[in-house]
């Protein structure tokens, strides 16, 4: 195997206003890139996972510049489609304050992405050596033919026995909840694993049963194909101060994640490094240490800039392990 | 009518040290305008008035500065005096944490606005197309020729029907309290509406009822002639979270606007931007919409930095009806 | 007479990365807005002329951003096509140093302003107040349905009286030589005022008459209508030394503009203030006094950073009444 | 008397990323100087003792950045030992957000002071003219030539009658505990003043009583030559919010300082502000006037950047006096 | 001797926009501190002269940064008289590019140094100690009050047999040609050593004789106490290259200092520093050598930014010594 | 054969001021990484090659930073020996303006690289896939056992096949000239390809014909074994403006490279990416195309900031073409 894990996805770079400003306001912006598969990715690269990303975009600068960031990383570039044709897609994040929550401005239309169709990406030399495939509700949203571009990849992973994760990340301005359902329905009915909010999970599969648990064996009654439901779970006192967890559905029980209090740095891309954490520890262990790197990893990943986290496994153990907040000398 | 709003005072160029740096030791400093006046006009015209302000500015680019700054938010600037003598206003902002309050250092003595004298500005134009005039306890305070300055602008505005509100404002580097209690008499005597805190309630008419609902309805005892007398109320239990909220006295009852906590990027300006929202919700519906839209404002006001506010009309009333503090996609 | 002046075309957001990063290296982007028309606009404000700026925005952060800077410089923004729909153009600009000239990437694909489409400008309402309207070949080749709002435009401010002025500009990464020929000439036939350079003439027009003096001949030739041809002249034996003038060819005749020497911080936007200066000394004097105002401003404009000239015409005239460059204290 | 207190110690090139980036990620750093007993000066000579800093620097432009600041502060550095040879210490420090902490990566291998030798500095000539002394337990850990020279120099301060005062400062990177209680048992012995930290107490002294109360007086029970032990006292419920005290015991009875909420901005050398602080009240007037300077003082130094205290006393008193978080105007 | 160099007069907090942006668009501003004599003393005391420098400085943080500053580059600051009343002076410095000059805009009026007057200084206890005298033609232009306070200065340093070194410094806007020629005849009667520029020696003293060593010469003969004229000589054929030299007039024969061309990154202060340095190789050596270190270190200066020079001795003798431009390593 | 090309060397974390500040005064270091070695790496990659580096770094942030910038550009980084031990090296770079030079002050003693040691590296199974090694004069000068290390590299290379080249590089402040050539003619007597400077020839190999022909053609003479030998070329008129060629002596003949002015923004490493744009060059055509690239790169390197070059290969070739110093659209 050469990978363990293989993502997909679009990344776009992401323009965000510093120091609170409005980006009505702003007169400069802070440049990263950000992508929920490439963030999987390079949480689970970071924790250890050997991983490949697979997106297309256009060669310019900004083309370049989301390649370079993922391969600094460690990620495997070497399957990205390069065109010369259509754009990089982009975002705008405005970081808020208590009343005022973040917002995304996404300015996304027509990437290199967004126009993927099947057959452009050779998935099955790729496939053939990868443990894992990882893919989120985004990509199959960005356009009729990125939905069968998404199709495609899991058919194939399947077909290679490869073991299929999605995350469900439903984004209302790319998709109807009537289309997410019918595309999600197809794609995690092939998944071992499936990652989600409570929010999404009622948004896309209309399961609205309260409590967290329920949701998440709700789920795993939909797709008895799953072997893990997990879920992430966020409490937002104000938009500095938030407490984040996350638990699993597997085999009929209920496994629960640590539990971090957070001071909120940057919280965009938390859920993916959660993805790639828990990737990691399952993939090298069990659903539970799935989880507790995956919550490890995210809550770190929120005291950081960027959707990219730079966080270390010895730094997952060792918040894990009760670390105090004193200086470390 | 030409105008919703006319405001009458003095802006500064302000600047404030980057990274809770001491003023003593930055090796630069951001640049942005306020003033009591500016900042109320702005808010307005941000929201749907159609605001004029008029001040004195010296024709150098500082001056340029500020009146494009008006231009920027929309405010009319064509009846700003413009001359080629004195200086305009500095101001410097020393952003605080616990237990060190934010402070300000005034530099604004024999400023262009400061020299202002009546005959200047030429009201009875500007006022016939005017619906309302608002000014604060800061102008007057200037100098004595801009005392009388403003009480020839209030004069205008009675003589033409304009309905007049004032914001207390209380500056103790500027005058005194009997000096202050002498001019703003006069001039509260001619307004319709009263804004202030209980603190300068106490400090200008000598008023400490205890409950700020006392405070409100004694102001309005000592000033029949007003419809409306606005309280802002702040609790401070740290420098970086604050509650805000504030209430208004008007025939005879008291209204209470809502409340919110608020993860301080920059307060300063959050009263004026009261100012403008009430004036914006009071003069196209009611007393509760003023303070619906003014204590929304200027809870959003606080989270951006700068003495002007840039949120939106939708963005109030989003957190007007409860919106939560997850990430606006 | 409401307005001296009117432009019609896109402005984008302008994102640059500081200090001569490549766009592939940097961590941050420089905000500024910019695009032909608007920059006309401005420079011509700023001089004095009352001008009004027309386009179509999208209504969000972006949008009003570049209608916020329009005003900052005075133009009026009352006429602006607001949509809630489209995008909101970007360009990416690196600047150079010899060998590596500085480049444009443009984003400009669907955006607002490419959307627009003939009847959504009330065309007779403004420019009945109108005396000058200017738009260049950019505008026309943003899409079809843009051509067609364009051809609108000049076709109106026929009907009005108004003079037209346009300047080629072509852009190659918008249509061809051949579809700016066939739309430029329509429009061309209609102008008093052409503002061109040689390149942009030989692409447009085909002509290729060797020296300056012959191209503006020859165009005036070829569209005998036009009172003025004028052509921007620039030497570059360096990225950052250029040398910067104009000529105009009038009732049958050259007439050379001021020369400088100019150390370059920002030459985008050069042409669109001489453009801007242009106007301003032809429409309030005559040709020779265009030429001055229209180099020196652009001179000017050159030696500070975005696309948008915040000179004075006081400034103006010091360098062309010859003044050193000594400290001015 | 020349000096009130004269320390003795090294200081580093402090190297942070802004913004709450990892130092893996960052492209900037910001610029500080900062060592134990440099801040302790620097908070002393604040306040009003007059101070002189000892320590050995290599002659480039690093060294020299370091005596620049503290003579910015007013610390004399006329006894500062020069070299050609070595090189400056650094020091990175990560700034945490919960549950990530705040860290320091040392590179202070071989610098000029960790290679120090006794006889370098002329401390007769130096300390005649002195009333304190003070020191920490870095400086001779540094290495075993500089534990020489710290011996030496407390040597010296009880030779001419000089009141010693350490601060124990433990730093588990540059020696063993052994190590240390080895060193710092002779070096306490001959000290009036120790000031600490309960962890410091235990690691160093084998101190663990549970109450702060306790750990003092077994301190001065150990080393009954004290005539105070104070203890810095820090709750961290998260990394930007602590509450911050200390107490001290002198004479057989504990006597507390004042207790501040911190909205942490930066908090590395807030011990030594403390510690200057206290030394500023004693010196000046009693144990208790310690406390309250110390504390306050090393409260406001927690609020700006930088090791380096840049609070007023003036500041302090207010504080102490209990003035509010309002702006102050 | 206690200083072999005390300079009198006033420094302002300089604020310049980055990037050559115009002061009217700028978003934050540089911090430097920066006065004629300050910078003068700052040059000395980084070739080796001990210098102490005397102001009047309102005592908050933007004075308190002036005389930190002084502090850092070892100035003794003892001797500066404080005031709780007043305002320090400030000044805007826009950077310019051909064909703009840079300029500068101040905001000095009623300073504290403005409002000094003679007998605030104890000059008699500081003379005695000092071997060498500087002000220049700025700090009695500040107001009549700060005329008679330096022309006690200068009386007291003459009855103290120090000696007395002026910078002509013509300022316009402080002062008409006819009321500095009144004064600064009283003051340069009494010198030993003048500098200056061409232009000032004319609009001053009126010399207007074509070449430099004439203008020296003719000085001479109107002061013939001066034992040394010294000129600084610009060319500014753009304003980012510069060539810069000096000559002396002294005992009868003219003496020509070392030429640069330079690459402009700074040269407010470049008069001052060559003053500084002048001082240093003539107190040290003779006419000559001040010549040499004063147009090296002066040279050196403008190709850093801020007022205050940071080059080393070491530095002016490379490159006086002919050292090439590759890169030091 | 997996590697084009693998190099060998130390990198450092780079750190210099911005705009040309000092490195006494600043407040912020610009953050890069540099070392010659990967900097051929990267230039060579950037063009097609497939390249490895190696070297040895502290596993912390810093040696992951260099790592990371590595893998950025492409550079397989997985032969790199990573150890807990020792430090990253650093060095501080002041930007400089005539006439003052550019400068460096290193900090690399006790790198992790300057304590490599022979058979750490496992080079059979690296080189046996590779096609051109690459080291320079700096790896051996680094230590006595990073000497060892270099000639077993080298030796190896030979043993499998591998083309070696080298850059001489001499490095005063790590070795004597004796040193240098004892263990520099030991290294090029196994070499195809020596890339040096006029300079270090005559340093290191005591060479000084004259013309760089002669030195080229010398250097061949004493080193027969050696297939090219080539002269980078650099004059300096001024810090900001030079002009960049090269030159290579290859079977008996002068080959020249094409000739650039150059507007310097960092000028640090333009060697390196001439070593690697030749290698690019070289290895895919021939000595021609080798100083082609290697010219054209290296010039465009020393337009952006930092050590690393971030041209492409169709920006080096529009170069050669002869592209003008006009915008780019």
């Amino acid at each position: 195997m050469k990978y363990d894990l293989v993502t997909f996805g679009e990344t776009m770079i992401r323009l965000s206003p510093p120091n609170f400003q409005r980006l009505e306001q702003t007169t400069s912006l802070d440049v990263n890139v950000g992508g929920a598969e490439l963030n999987v990715a390079v949480a689970a690269q970071r924790l250890g996972l050997r991983c490949a990303y697979v997106t297309r975009l256009t060669d310019n600068p900004l083309g370049r510049m989301i390649a370079n960031k993922a391969r600094e990383h460690g990620v495997d570039t070497s399957h990205i489609v390069w065109t010369k044709e259509d754009r990089v897609g982009l975002y705008f994040v405005e970081f808020g304050a208590s009343p005022r929550a973040s917002s995304v401005l996404y300015d996304r239309a027509n990437s290199a992405m967004a126009k993927i169709r099947p057959g452009e990406v050779p998935w099955d030399e790729l496939l053939k050596e990868t443990k894992a495939f990882h893919t989120t509700g985004i990509t199959p949203a960005l356009s009729p033919s990125a939905a069968e571009a998404t199709k495609e990849a899991v058919r194939k992973a399947k077909e290679h026995g490869v073991l299929v994760s999605i995350d469900l990340n439903y984004r209302a301005r790319l998709w109807s909840q009537e289309e997410a359902r019918r595309v999600m329905t197809e794609l995690v009915a092939q998944a071992e694993i499936l990652i989600t909010t409570e929010e999404d999970a009622e948004r896309v599969f209309g399961v609205k049963e309260g409590a967290f648990e329920k949701v998440a064996e709700r789920l795993n009654q939909m797709f008895p194909n799953l072997r893990v439901v997990a879920i992430t779970i966020r409490e937002t006192p104000s938009v500095w101060r938030n407490t984040w967890t996350a638990l699993a559905y597997t085999k009929g029980e209920i496994i629960k994640g640590p539990v971090f209090d957070i001071e909120i740095v940057d919280r965009v891309g938390a859920g993916d490094s959660f993805a790639g954490g828990f990737l990691y520890g399952y993939l090298t262990k069990d659903v539970e240490a799935g989880l507790q790197y995956g919550v490890a990893l995210s809550a770190l990943k929120q005291t950081n800039p960027g959707d990219l986290v730079w966080a270390t496994k010895e730094e997952c153990e060792r918040i894990l392990a009760g670390a105090g907040l004193r200086i470390v000398r």
